[in-house]
């Protein structure tokens, strides 16, 4: 191994590839809007709780605050082509971002906003607190729904054959699980 | 897709796999320790801060209130077994358990938690806040250092034929990332 050198200014991207989800939310017309991102994380199973980190310049940034509540739709790597779109494109620019994405929004079972029907499992959350954390917002959320395509995941377990989730590299550089191996734990 | 089933007991496997770190700590002797965890994520770039989730009964959670530093340690998919050593013993019931998982311990640059020196990157934090989740505490830090091994990690990602990083799908399964591909964004 080389000596190390830093690395600060992409520090984040050492913890990349990791799952990319997209989250939808609605405005307080009831306008439903969706965004991709990979700052996600369980943090508790019981309470069942995740956080998203979403960037304070995001438009979705603000509707989450005041709804409340979102969806994390968790895609394969099949659907690369609409997360990477709406990874590029604000909802603040154009009508109907879900629909432009060759994706649809139904109706979620607990909270209003949507979920995208092509991703083969759903997270809905409800925001329990909201921490600033300078250039993206920490939102620490209880998930009150999740259900999957039981086909795709298994026992606790994407079915690798069947579905393996999007993992974000940067950018536009994008990856997915290779075959899954045991760990004996005896190094 | 076959209709959707609820999930809610592994709600938390649908987001994996997903990077494992092995975090390192002291206690206020100063001896190590050091786990396994995969619950984890950049929240701010500026300033540089990520979050992780540790599971209250573990003995590293209070070691890392009592000091409120750390440092996550980046292993490659070839050190999958030292990790998953680190994943299943606990450092309350064993003597140097960075030694016993063939690891080695050097020291940081910034904090007093160690590194692990076979790792191809770390981030050395400074926890800022600790919210109680439930069965979790959730750290948040800041990141004052972070470095990696050139050859490994280039431009802002991890070159796939130097390093590849560990994932984390459960239990004893791992995986690591595919050959990175590229996306259009056109749908």
């Amino acid at each position: 191994m080389a000596e190390k050198v830093d690395v600060m200014k992409a520090f984040y991207r050492l913890l990349h590839p990791r799952p990319a989800v997209l989250v939808t939310c609605i405005d307080k017309e009831g306008r439903s809007n969706t965004l991709a991102i990979s700052w996600i994380s369980p943090v508790s199973r019981e309470p069942p709780m995740i956080i998203i980190s979403v960037a304070k310049k995001r438009y979705s940034n603000a509707l989450i605050k005041e709804t409340g509540e979102f969806v994390v739709n968790i895609p394969s790597d099949k659907l690369v082509e609409n997360v990477h779109f709406c990874g590029t494109v604000s909802g603040r620019d154009v009508e109907d971002k879900i629909g432009k994405a060759k994706l649809t929004a139904k109706p979620a079972k607990v909270v209003r906003a949507p979920i995208i029907e092509e991703c083969p499992a759903h997270l809905e959350c409800k925001v329990k607190q909201v921490i600033d954390c300078g250039s993206h917002d920490l939102f620490l959320a209880e998930v009150v729904a999740a259900y999957a395509d039981p086909e795709a995941f298994k026992e606790g377990l994407w079915d690798q054959k069947v579905a393996r989730i999007l993992l974000h590299a940067g950018g536009n550089i994008y990856s997915k699980p290779e075959e899954f191996f045991k760990a004996t734990g005896k190094p």
